[in-house]
């Protein structure tokens, strides 16, 4: 490119230099980052913001706003630099300089919480468009509820090809273009390079057709025509399908030598191209300084949206429906739910069903869904066995969004990314079930959920080789360690329909943690049969059964392995030993209780742990000279009953290793 | 469907019936189980085996057999009737009798070795047609090596709606299309159902026009019409680019009243059902009983592929490239891998660089591929940063499949299920890399390879918050022992070049276990300035550097925090307390050690962990008294220095949990 043409010095061509010129000082005074993408994508977002985006930097929680994802995560600067020409109070010339610095909020991928205006966590490729998909569902989901009048808004996505290759973009998009997200608008950065060079290394796949096949506008632009870029978006505002623009871009836009290249891509341009961009781009000013014609042009926007929010507001105090508005917008009254949850524990006590705990947690759901005005459900295509759907739940659907359960198909990670969206959006208290072994499948945006504290619940059905026949491929034997390994991530596994109950009051009165609730497929009888008020999941574990007369041995289960253990200490009984059984749902919620709660717990007599599943983790209860039966490797086919005898978790051999236990002792 | 219609009585309908009744009645007998698929398939599999299928039942791991995926694993029956019919040893009627039961080979989803002419195991959906991808792949690269003569095969696939609405399928159809694999014809079970019910509840996408968008040939039939399924597969054969055929079928073909609706998806048709299938079907014979003019049609089958295999076999001996072919099936030549690394580790000892253990792994791979003759790497998309790419390594292209390298591109979970399928395939030995966080993108993947048994490497570098700047989303702290907690994995983190040139070494000699190896981004110091013959990273964990005089404690470290324990025992030993350092490279290499050996090196001193991740999984060698510095939550964006110290894992750190214990333990 011939620099006299890079040289450009309309209004908009000043204000999308500002953020080419920020984010490549940035980078060179961080000696790290991306500057290619905010570079290339200078003039498609500033064309974004200047002419559509709906924002307002004074109330950056405001529930209408223009919700923008910026998908190429890497490309973080060109949304701190955004943010701070927006002038949010967050984001000030300091963050700037010191970019991916300890305690900045300029992360190196935009982190959901550090600063305002990040609509969501960023940088694993692929999840920004799947959570964007949530947050446009979840605008026309409020939109049915609340009108026009109170819930009308876009979200838009920057996504590069990395997103698009990725796995998890086909089922975000085939989902949004089942559901005809109309509002949702991407703006695919299409400068044909990646980390390894140019996309012709690993692509050929015509994105434009890919996307039309799956139901979306499509368009195609030069992605420095600022006019032609607003058609584009005008066009795919007015289109009710969601809207790819291919944005045909130069990646490192402005830096003479390098533009156009894999090395603008992830490293910094260093001082003599940094040099060079500035007498290319006709930019005269020093490393982070904005003259303030410009500012003042990016302030324009923020204006226009103050306005917009005051209307807004205006409209929102005027309407018969702001307080269910505000209710659906506030956290989940716990004292209600706690109360609907208790009266159902007390039936259940009574009644003791014998129902796999997937079944005792529909029944849960049912009090939980007619208490909460907002719960919205699905499954990925496992609905009948995950046993999501409770009475009078109807399917959202592209004609009609008034509905609360989702078909999300056999997308399991597009489901998770999309309630990360939808719980980030607002309004909305989403959950959804797949196999629990399927945790896999959607792990990325399971830890997303986890670092964005969004209390987001999982609902993981089949936990165990109790599901049988489905074989290996389906029995999760790592899975359940795999997730307690997660930071911020509760995981409960009720041994019986009223820990079931307990465990749906946790989930849904988290304000800042996800949930992955592990179900059995298989029935189990109701442990609980004397009704108490207080939440014993709440506690992570507990005394179930306490031995008589001091313990020899503590049996400590959890989920359907609660059952064999009481019938161990049965067993047990019988030798005259006195075993003590302990039902730990949670093992998270279990190491937040005091000391000596948990010492309580756990006793100082020998213990043996029972889990149909690996004994990683299982050190929070167990000392290592303690017994364990569970799994240690992989599963098999067969029907439940036999499997269970075949890999030695029954009764008899949690007594037996019990037996041992206690008799070393005696002999110590 | 009118009942009259449903009756055939050509050959290929009898044979088709017979898959048909074999299924239902195996589910039957079984209670458990998904009829829909193979009675909705079998016109479209019959077609396919008898016409075009080279397979030998006498020699079910022939190199040149065509390979036959059934992706939608949920339908095993259909290949356990086929594998029948065509008369593999291990597939009596005895084995159909007792589909899915204890010690069957029928288990409720195709698994890898428990049964002949099962080419991978499939049952999570979308792994199979990315598993294919990869056999067509090692098809043409070994084709590329060796010559038509003895490289000439197909790989077919059988997919469902399920499968192609996983986020696999994105990755698998765009590497396919991008790489020109003519070889691979995908059978789309195009039947519009899905577990919830109609396709149409999830999903909208024009699959022909999307596979289209990715470079492959579409064709579109009549699933029940023999000669159009006939034509469409000659025509994908005469193809150069991948083939889809979307064949529309219905569900459950056959049973009268439930065929073409989700209830003959998962569960027994009943008996009832069953009875009214066999008189639509015009099949009088008894379950498990096939008349023997229809057994010798697929005996047919299976003498024309005795036939091929035995031209080809003639081929081979005369060929001279036989030794050459032989060696690239047999397994790595051990002796010669060790003495090379052996060389290797003695230059480094001496040398003693500073160095990431990213780039010391890329050393070691220079070695390993300069001595193994068929050594396959990749990247997704990560190349200059995962260190894959030795020196001479040349990208595979569409025109040109001789190389030994792959662009997998920014798609981690092909990329593992792809290198699943190179390895079943045989003759290549695959490896690939990505940052170990995106570990999650493909674990799916890697759980199938650890179930598989197959010696697949991944290299997973950025192993920590040693990358700095890329914050939270990058830096793993729960995925290492996410890893470990998986069966049959061997996870390595080598602590500096020598280390990392004995896991390569475990690595490429391991025949039925996984290796993921995990490697810094940040410079270590060669500590092991000692050569040693042996590998001492096969003991799992080794005391680097004995206490003199006896442990006051023993310190414990894996990867880029050994140097932190060394520095840490050198502060104690100015206050006068004796440390021994030990490195933990692998946890499971570890656990295979006879017990005097781990006592020795965990030692009876009070001991401290030190990893840079959660401390969940080191109860291997800590006791619950122990001690342990590394992480507690998520990471944070900034540069590495900052990092350690923030989160305090420091040399000091280590010093003062040590002396804490020490000193608790001289109080007792």
């Amino acid at each position: 490119m011939n620099v006299q043409q890079t040289v450009q010095t309309g209004v908009e061509d000043l204000m999308a230099n500002a953020i080419r010129v920020l984010a490549m000082d940035a980078v060179q005074a961080a000696n790290s980052g991306h500057p290619g993408a905010p570079m290339g994508l200078a003039d498609v977002a500033t064309v974004l913001f200047n002419r559509f985006m709906k924002v307002d930097p004074s109330d950056a929680q405001w529930p209408d706003r223009d919700r923008f994802v910026l998908s190429a995560g890497h490309g973080s600067m060109l949304i701190y630099a955004i943010n701070h020409l927006l002038g949010y109070d967050d984001m000030g010339m300091d963050q700037l300089r010191t970019f991916r610095q300890l305690g900045a909020r300029t992360a190196g991928h935009p982190e959901y919480g550090h600063a305002k205006g990040i609509e969501t966590t960023t940088g694993p490729l692929g999840q920004g468009i799947a959570t964007a998909v949530g947050m446009a569902l979840a605008e026309r989901m409020m939109n049915a509820r609340f009108g026009d009048d109170l819930v009308d808004h876009y979200t838009y996505v920057i996504a590069g090809d990395g997103c698009l290759m990725e796995g998890i973009s086909h089922e975000a998009i085939d989902l949004a273009g089942h559901l005809g997200l109309g509002r949702l608008i991407v703006l695919w950065d299409d400068n044909a390079i990646t980390i390894d060079g140019a996309t012709d290394l690993s692509t050929s796949t015509d994105q434009r057709a890919r996307f039309a096949a799956a139901g979306w506008h499509v368009q195609g632009v030069d992605g420095h025509d600022k006019a032609a870029i607003a058609a584009a978006i005008e066009a795919a505002r007015n289109d009710a399908r969601p809207s790819l623009i291919a944005c045909k871009t130069i990646i490192g836009f402005g830096a003479p030598t390098k533009q156009g290249t894999h090395h603008t891509h992830g490293a910094p341009l260093g001082d003599e191209e940094v040099a060079a961009t500035r007498a290319a781009l006709g930019w005269p000013h020093a490393p982070f300084e904005i003259p303030d014609d410009i500012r003042q042009s990016w302030r324009g926007i923020a204006e226009r949206g103050a306005q917009a929010r005051s209307a807004w507001a205006a409209r929102l105090d005027a309407s018969d429906r702001k307080d269910a508005f505000r209710t659906n917008l506030a956290p989940v009254d716990a004292a209600a739910l706690r109360e609907a949850i208790c009266a159902h524990k007390q039936r259940l006590s009574a009644e003791a069903p014998k129902v796999a705990t997937r079944q005792s947690s529909q029944m849960a759901l049912e009090v939980v869904n007619a208490t909460l005005p907002n719960s919205v459900g699905g499954s990925a295509d496992l609905t009948g066995s995950n046993n999501t759907k409770t009475k009078g739940m109807t399917p959202v659907t592209r004609d009609d969004f008034s509905g609360d359960y989702i078909h999300y198909g056999v997308r399991e990670h597009a489901m998770a990314a999309a309630m990360n969206g939808i719980s980030l959006h607002g309004g909305l208290r989403p959950y959804g079930g797949t196999f629990l072994v399927f945790a896999d499948y959607c792990r990325p945006a399971i830890r997303l959920s986890a670092l964005m504290d969004q209390p987001v619940t999982y609902v993981f059905t089949h936990d165990s080789i109790g599901l049988g026949e489905d074989g290996p491929t389906h029995q999760p034997v790592e899975t359940i360690a795999s997730l307690r390994a997660m930071p911020n991530l509760t995981v409960i596994r009720p041994a019986d329909a009223v820990e079931a109950a307990e465990a749906w009051e946790i989930a849904t009165t988290s304000q800042r943690t996800p949930t992955a609730l592990c179900l059995s497929r298989q029935a189990l009888p109701t442990l609980r049969t004397a009704h108490t008020e207080s939440n014993m999941v709440a506690r992570g574990a507990y005394v179930l059964r306490e031995a008589n007369g001091g313990r020899d041995v503590t049996l400590i289960a959890t989920g359907s392995e609660v059952e064999i253990a009481l019938k161990a200490a049965d067993v047990l009984a019988e030798d005259g030993l006195r075993a003590a059984v302990v039902s730990a749902p949670s093992f998270e919620l279990f190491a937040h209780q005091p000391a000596t709660y948990r010492l309580n717990v756990r006793g100082t007599a020998p213990r043996v742990g029972v889990e149909a599943a690996v004994r990683q983790g299982w050190e929070l209860f167990l000392e290592r000279s303690d017994g364990f039966v569970g799994m240690t490797g992989f599963g098999a086919s067969a029907p439940a009953a036999a499997l269970y005898r075949t890999f030695g978790i029954t009764p008899e051999a949690v007594a037996d290793a019990a037996r041992r236990l206690a008799a070393a002792q005696h002999t110590d």
